[in-house]
């Protein structure tokens, strides 16, 4: 069922944006404590079988020098350094096993693949704890709710910080063109790009389908649909702290890092999505500052384009690396 | 639905117990360590509109010497010192406002009423976050598997050492006889209670209903209901973990805390209870090694007999305490 | 999800009002012939193990002189005359134990606790069975559709008789100061207490929660939901009685009862409540012709305020009857 | 799914019975009772429009004296007296309309449809009210806890002396061959066929399909569904009660009835029948002292053999009625 | 729950009509070359215990000349050739038995009921296969996506082309009137009435009810439910033929027939009706071109009027056929 | 939940199996048939963007000589012939894009993945119709019970007989080391796999991950979860049908392929899996007659092992062909 608002409306749907006056700040003093970790990015070969490929499994430090796992694939066979995109992952999933990435280095480019901090049970496994500072809040089950009463102990302020990072790893590795690197993700890994593309100056491309974590206040009203509504139920409890956790998600809104981005973009949504509603992908996609461009899948619910999408992926990003 | 075993075979129903060889040296460790930390327990009084009570805000030293918050009532209309009741939550719920805990002040005794960490966002609201340590792993939203690939981090030995705690405190406080305290709670609560009890060598009384935390591994295999849930979902993905779970597991398992136990206590069980399934709460209460009593609601699910079983704990409390 | 109109758009909704040109007639009457029986309020002290309360079984003659259970509590300890609070019972609950009725004694007020004719099985037990009168109607199971087919054998009609008579008897207890009586209720409580301010005229207050029986029509069309989907059940077979049915309903809606009253209010509602949805509960908040106030929960369902708005109800009694 | 016994299991089960000593007396004194009042059945053509039959609007005095309604149809085409069929109405529908019932006046027979005192409110409509004696109690919405503390109360007490009084309405009607009568249901109209069959000496047959009402303590213990669910609810809420209740329910139960009936009898059963489950029919099956044959459905739910049954039961009677 | 547009709205809800240039002509080719085929209509008496009635079992050559089941029922007393109702079924049935079809020979008319192909293993049996051509294309379970890729393969070109020919064959029994013949049909049956209306150009009347097939797009953007979710579940799929089978169904849709139709029409709709939305059903019947008159059932869903209805229709025709 | 036999259980589970003495002739007359009709195995190079591989659409004849597609991927950097991997897919999937299926040609074997005739709308699309023959039956929704009437008419001699034929149309490919060919698939794949090794003498291995299609009548009986639930829903519904249909599917059991198979095989089973519940994946793994193994997923449903299953498969492939 179509939902939301009409596709008519959600071309031209601009909602108010809330920004804080420091949101810049924040996230300057965020990556600059960060960065006084050494990156530390250690790529180590593992054997999986997989003849056409090499594997590595990755770790670097994220948020507060904290080890953050991942894998690195490449083609076997290659000739000098390789675009790379990095990829980040859909909630509640981690980075599984190599045999699960095999799509973007059979492509001819190599992967950068992060694992989510926290989890990793609920689907794909990870391995990357979250360790929580000190000063957090107790929290409905679920990442949405870890810390949120501060937007120095939110969740999403560590996961973005390590995405961030992400990047620099992959840069850091010296079979990576460092001038051709993507950022992508489905869902959850779709706002993490997106905060990643509104935090780095200089990427080839953010790939966001289906982007979570855009438009709070919007999506906590219009679904009932989980992870969105871990932060209804926490303020269907919490009834004297509804505005002081949309005052710490305004940090973490993929509308405001949408204005602040500058790569080439390719969004998607599924009109009949109820777990990121399309006006909350429109939102961000209408704000969003680069040249843009967005698939839109009228029958489709979260699973949006799948591998129509993929399609559509590998040819933006074979048109912007030919 | 009767979906478990008939209240025939229930009544004898004896599994195996799986036992860990440390596991009374890796309690007695873990006590030892919080001890080091000051108790510090304080109160402080609260004005809420209630006329006939004495309300405090407690604060102590828990697990690791992290602060837990609870509440402390009374009547205010008392003589000498007064027994003590001490309890603890549900899964998900916090200590909430003293207006939620009005009976067994009401009753004419002092009662004290435990936070629990982390939680409080899913019913009742909670005030005290959980610190994890370093060493933990992604988890299953919720509490049930945060920190359980190892016993050291698992979350059920702060939250059971904080319960200990939390008699300690009741007990410095000196309004409270420290020879008349008891422990009591629901489903988390009472499986935390039947812990305490195994833990703590001269409480007055156990009074846990439809207890959970016991025979995890049959709860994983017969019901699909949260919070067991959260286990199953963690070893359905995380396929390679299953004996470190349940190895885990053992530590804090009702089981083995019933065979050390000595105090009197009543217990309770609904034959219908999906989420605390009867041959659970029967392994615990068939091994209990002290004193004990079963009240059986064969028509009830996980509320027990709520009201009905208030009574019979009043009855039995005022019995003892005569 | 808040699937009601907007909160703007509720806050000025006054939709068409249905009454029947014979309403007062119709309730004057009513009252007329149950007050020819003797109210005949008795109070019985009960022990049931709470030291700081005196708790009473009440019986009174209710609609049609039939006998109507209930509870009375007060603190033990107290001087002179008390406010009191009368309090009806949400949908398919009956008065349960004294346990279950703490709040307002410790309080510091007199609670009188009417049971609820007929139901009292769904979740709280009840003690007073309804005797339908001659004429009546064959019913979908529940409530809301006995003896709907005509005003005179609507099930609503004894019940809010009940209510009225319910205040009087509070009256008729020495302990109470008649002066200052208050009506209280959730839900089906609510719509009861809204009826008995529109049926008593000088009540010190009405706190009516996520008040039920307002605005009927709109209720069966918006909402699947029960009870008021008991409603929609009888039209979806009985396709031939739906003006009748919606006749009878309107001597009993909330709407009409608010343009009647006059007491300070206290209302409130939750922007997700599907149970008694937020226009319903506004249409009659905006039609009250008293002082008024109202509570909104953005993020909760029929539960609403719950504790939160248990402070909110304290402090205006408190404001009330200092 | 197949949830019940075996086939084989089936076959032989024969659960212990529960008969209240004064069970006869109970039923002889409560017939006698009503026997009292004139049975006074009317038939008053109504024209529906269909042309092949004779259709009458039926009132007569059923338990109490009280008015129940029915419609009786036959061939408009006839020769002498026909044999009748007496058809119950499964649980919450009423008489319906005449089109509701073109089968066994189309077979060549008088076709005597009893309406269903209080229902008629789910599904088909009924016209005639249930009138409760005093002394009964709060019920659980429905029909199956009415007056259930007493079988003087109870509301299939009722029932089920219309049912009887409905075959003399039947015999009363001069186009009715006397010795030709047979009672017939589904559900709920199988469960009252099988009653009737127990407390009326000289029927044809019984054609009893998926019963209802019998076995009640096994049905409310393997099964969630309405409306033996009624009864659990009730006694999940009524903790106190529950032997009051089956013993109430002993009076009822189809087990009794069919030690006691000898009418040559079709039941039928559908393995996968969670409403009226399969171990519930077969013990009233395998008690059954008349000659008997039941049809057993294996993939079929409550909705049984249906057309395909009907064609058994025309087949019985023609071979009874040749 | 009144979901779809407001009653005032959908009294004259007129959307955009989308129509193939070719419609007439696909129409008639395919029509012309069925009658290319012997119709071959056989009517067998069949014995099935029905006293009043004479009963047959029919085959036809439908679409592509391949043989179509059917029944055929009218009153064993009889003067002269009779009206006759042809029947259609709901999606998912077959023609069942005989003992099925009372109501319309009960009324005095012929009526003959057409098997469905393909279907009638969903409830009610079927005995008609259905033969795809070749070119077809994989197909969501069910029918509405079977050869949905081109006009000529799609599943309803069959299926409508089997009705017209019903009406033929019914025509062709001397027992029938064929002046006074009308077709019928709820959802599916009432959908294909209106094809069968738009196509033949002589018919008494149409009787359509709660009619299926009708404004394809708006159906699969605003309702979940099946059979229209078949067809969304098939673009969620296959992303790419949106467009095609949209162009498919264009010359299948209601409101394309509706215009070309000139029989006197009596509709209904359930207000909610979550299957064939009241606004699908709505824009079919504002487009009717014939006399017309519709019942709208506001509580009810997709069994709109049920009974009640079909007095509707029997008085409907008993004025046409008087 | 584990709702089949215990594990202990299920390692001895060795129902009774039926089969049809004309069992093998039946297979042999199949395969001749087709075999007549030329394979015509087609191989086209389809340009996707992925480097590392050779793709190319495939067309060979199937049953019938019908056209059925496929993909085959293979190294585009290989020496000499590979060993192939020929795989079926899930029910209601079709082949899908080259991108879907990465996992075996990176493991350095070709892969042949074989379309599903008629599927392919449900999740991964599909591009192969099934064209039913004359004589096949009205069928419930699915695939299930498409021409189930009729050994000769069922889907499933159509749908095995294309799996014979595409590990022929492999072994056609000049790439392909004939010798070294495997079989694989889930679900439904994994049913044909046992299938094709029931039928095919000479292959390297059978990797058959939670079977379908297995042990028919006690699936039907013990869960309610499609796609076995179609074959119920039939057997509801045609209640004089289903001895005709487990005779039929006596042709189809993966038991009689497993008594008949000889290659090494893989297994797998979800303890929870209410798709193919274990005791039937147990019952054709305990008569498999050739090598075998099973990995047992204890808290798994229907997902198995998924990438922990692979990596397994990919252990023994390297195994048996390096």
């Amino acid at each position: 069922m179509q939902f939301d608002l009409s596709l008519e409306a959600l071309k031209t749907y601009l909602p108010l944006r809330t920004e804080p006056a420091d949101f810049d700040s924040f996230w300057a003093q965020t990556l600059t404590e960060t960065r006084k970790f050494d990156l530390n990015a250690c790529f180590t070969p593992v054997a999986c079988g997989l003849k056409l490929l090499d594997v590595f499994d990755v770790t670097f430090c994220g948020y507060g020098g904290q080890p953050i796992k991942g894998w690195f694939l490449l083609p076997r066979d290659r000739n000098g350094q390789l675009p790379c995109v990095v990829e980040y992952i859909g909630y509640g999933g981690g980075r599984g096993k190599p045999l699960d990435w095999l799509l973007w280095s059979n492509a001819g480019y190599a992967h950068f693949v992060m694992d989510t901090r926290g989890q990793g049970s609920s689907w794909q496994v990870g391995d990357t704890p979250d360790l929580e500072p000190e000063g957090s809040n107790p929290q409905f089950p679920g990442f949405m709710t870890r810390g949120i009463l501060r937007p120095e102990t939110y969740y999403y302020r560590r996961l973005i910080t390590d995405a961030v990072r992400a990047v620099e790893a992959a840069r850091a590795n010296p079979l990576v063109d460092k001038n051709r690197v993507a950022v992508l993700g489905n869902s959850q890994g779709g706002g993490v790009s997106l905060a990643a593309a509104g935090l780095i100056p200089d990427l080839s491309a953010v790939l966001c389908d289906v982007p979570f974590l855009c438009h709070y206040r919007r999506a906590t009203e219009i679904t009932d649909a989980n992870p969105y509504n871990e932060i209804s139920q926490y303020c269907r409890n919490h009834r004297d702290k509804i505005e002081t956790v949309f005052h710490t998600l305004s940090y973490f809104d993929g509308l405001n890092f949408a204005v602040r981005a500058n790569a080439p973009a390719l969004f998607s949504s599924g009109l009949m999505d109820e777990i990121c509603p399309p006006s909350t992908v429109f939102a961000a996609y209408n704000y969003y500052a680069g040249e843009k461009q967005i698939e839109v899948w009228p029958y489709n619910h979260h699973e949006g384009g799948s591998t129509f999408q993929n399609i559509e992926r590998m040819k933006m990003l074979s048109r912007l690396w030919q």
